[in-house]
């Protein structure tokens, strides 16, 4: 292979450069010529916008400090390609800039709705017989992609999440009159992130005392009726609620405040506000002190606490969609496969891509307690491992150090 | 000396624990009989909410534990001791229990609300002629107490958030359309927590764009003007801001808001939404992509983030109590005196709690941009010691581990 190009996509998390630093350090020592990049996805492809990988990343350290650099180095977009039929032109462009760069592979690091983008071009490049291969990389901290046991991303947002939790509740308890803490954690339509705060309860911790989960339609009679149960034996009680949780008629409870809502390109609503609305209700029912704790892109971008399985993962996903590459694959994206439970071991797999962009993969029910009110300890099971060891982030003055982007000459 | 009693008083912080150490290791070392604990300050000691803090803290591994655990330890109250004048009994039935655990000092950790305890107690004291002596141990992480350098507690917070500050600002440039992001950061009347994001801007990091501190009226209009003017160069906009910061007329800014106010038992407003406040108006006046974002409690919990020279200052203000009261002071608080600037060196004193006590001290104008939108460099200077180094914390089964109170038989 000459040239590879790689691209990221969708919202960052903290380990997505973990990811990028996989598909360059496995290319090069592969013999790959140059590994380019594009500066804020397809989008940034299209307008020309690439850069050399070998201007950004020097040495050793620049690839140390870029495993623990957050948010997505190289810049994201959320453009979705249009359909082929109709809209040759995007795709001939496109495969004009890869020819110009002499790319023989094409990585994209991305969760579901970047993988179709991995679809779309594999399709045109199958159509045209283009010789060029497409690999998706997968990532988010949603962990939402399907087939995959987990997505990389996900393992340190949930320990974030589970540590944060942790210090919310033993601050939760520091007076000695009630008062109710409602932690909003990310979680559109799965409700993975938010399960992670069930791994707060340990021998060190009461854990949070109730958890709320988009999969189940959510009743704020029950939600009321448990706080005042659980006011009657515990001074500070702390609830964990996905900011996506919806009522029985379909609307998400965040929109029973009013705020501004943006939609995106995906045509997703911003969502923000369950907490706040939900502790107004808790505050005027009961008199309680409450406070509503939103952990917004802290959860995605905290890269001073990451999970060291995820960022091997992480690594290895990128690396692993380069030999996919080397081998001849293409329209495909990697996957883990969880081969032992415990010890806890992974290996990379390959999918097709036709089974994961746009799926939407949901925390099953039968891993939700019946009443809807906590997690069941299957799913506790499935998350643990993937919190596990640390990477402590390079200190310098005092503050993580960040490798951030240099012009194209690397200057 | 037979017994010593300590207890924490006020918001905790992410050390307040490693200055009970400080008093528990020191009063020991020096042949105390036992170190009691108030269990929620001054309020559980007039409940005879009272533990020998042996019965928790059993062995070194415990020590070590007490001071990565954020909150306060033995719970705080937010109690305010009435004037002595007409309220005898009170005093006489705190300084019976004393005598009746064989008390001679009496330490408070707190901020300058709770240095009041320690004034009236020293003041009532000396009035009857007690040999009881009450030291005040410094803590806070709004950094206002007068006369001493800075305050534990104030130098973890600010490591904290420059640190996320940080990721945010690597967030916030992940996508290639203009975003606006507004961090809340507490501080009621002083802006020392929200100086703290200037900390961000470095080699690696363009730092926050513009910082708003409570010490300068707030003006909408040039708060508006100037992200209209930063928009014009930069693709993503980040500004700190102060929960309490206020107009000409003396309104706070989250005032605006419709939400519920909360006034504790020292008269102070719950002050929250000032970032959702701006983000709107700033959302309905460019029309662009926005972000509120609110620190909440993580920055006085979040002790996965610590700084090492607030740790050991926080164990050494502890520890310089107890000293002082072996010496045979009382109606004293321990500061931090910085002796040298280049290297940073600071060294326990003592100061008169009449000086101390209900005394507020702000953010110097004159380390203030003359425009109010930016901090002078004085004051980075100033922060910038105070964050360096770490302690990691204890990480058991992929998470921070506390010390958790037992209960009085220390089961």
């Amino acid at each position: 292979m000459k040239n590879v190009i790689v691209g990221q996509s969708g919202g960052p998390t903290s380990v997505i450069n973990s990811s990028l630093l996989g598909v360059y350090k496995t290319a090069k020592d592969k013999g790959v010529n140059a590994v380019y990049g594009m500066v804020h996805g397809i989008k940034g492809l299209l307008d020309g916008n690439i850069i050399n990988l070998s201007t950004q990343i020097k040495n050793d350290l620049d690839m140390d400090l870029l495993k623990r650099t957050p948010s997505s180095f190289l810049g994201s977009c959320r453009y979705k390609l249009p359909e082929i039929i109709g809209n040759e032109k995007t795709y001939e462009k496109i495969f004009f800039i890869l020819n110009e760069y002499e790319i023989s592979a094409f990585f994209y690091i991305g969760g579901n709705d970047s993988m179709d983008t991995i679809k779309k071009l594999s399709d045109y490049g199958e159509k045209i017989k283009s010789p060029v291969r497409f690999i998706g990389v997968p990532k988010t901290i949603d962990n939402d992609l399907a087939i995959t046991d987990h997505t990389p991303g996900y393992g340190s947002a949930a320990k974030y999440i589970a540590a944060t939790v942790k210090e919310i509740i033993r601050d939760g308890l520091v007076y000695d009159y009630p008062q109710v803490s409602i932690i909003e954690i990310m979680g559109r339509n799965a409700g993975w992130l938010t399960a992670a705060a069930a791994l707060s309860r340990g021998e060190d911790c009461e854990g949070v005392d109730m958890i709320f989960l988009p999969e189940v339609v959510f009743s704020l009679e029950k939600f009321l009726n448990g706080v005042e149960r659980l006011l009657q034996k515990n001074r500070s009680v702390v609830i964990a609620v996905s900011e996506g949780v919806k009522l029985s008629n379909g609307r998400y409870v965040c929109e029973l405040l009013d705020h501004v809502e943006y939609t995106d390109a995906f045509g997703h609503k911003q969502l923000a506000g369950t907490a706040r609305f939900l502790a107004g209700k808790v505050a005027e029912k009961f008199g309680v002190k409450t406070r509503a704790i939103e952990l917004s892109s802290l959860q995605r971008c905290a890269a001073h606490v990451t999970s060291r399985i995820d960022v091997t993962e992480a690594f290895n996903v990128g690396g692993a969609a380069v030999k996919a590459a080397f081998e001849g694959h293409t329209g495909k994206v990697v996957t883990l496969k969880r081969v032992s439970e415990e010890p806890y071991m992974c290996v990379t797999e390959l999918a097709d891509v036709h089974y994961i962009a746009n799926v939407e993969k949901k925390v099953p029910i039968e891993w939700i307690k019946s009443d809807g009110t906590y997690v069941k300890s299957e799913l506790i099971r499935y998350i643990r491992p993937l919190i596990q060891a640390e990477i402590a982030p390079l200190w310098v003055n005092g503050l993580p150090r960040h490798l951030i982007k240099k012009d194209k000459y690397g200057e």
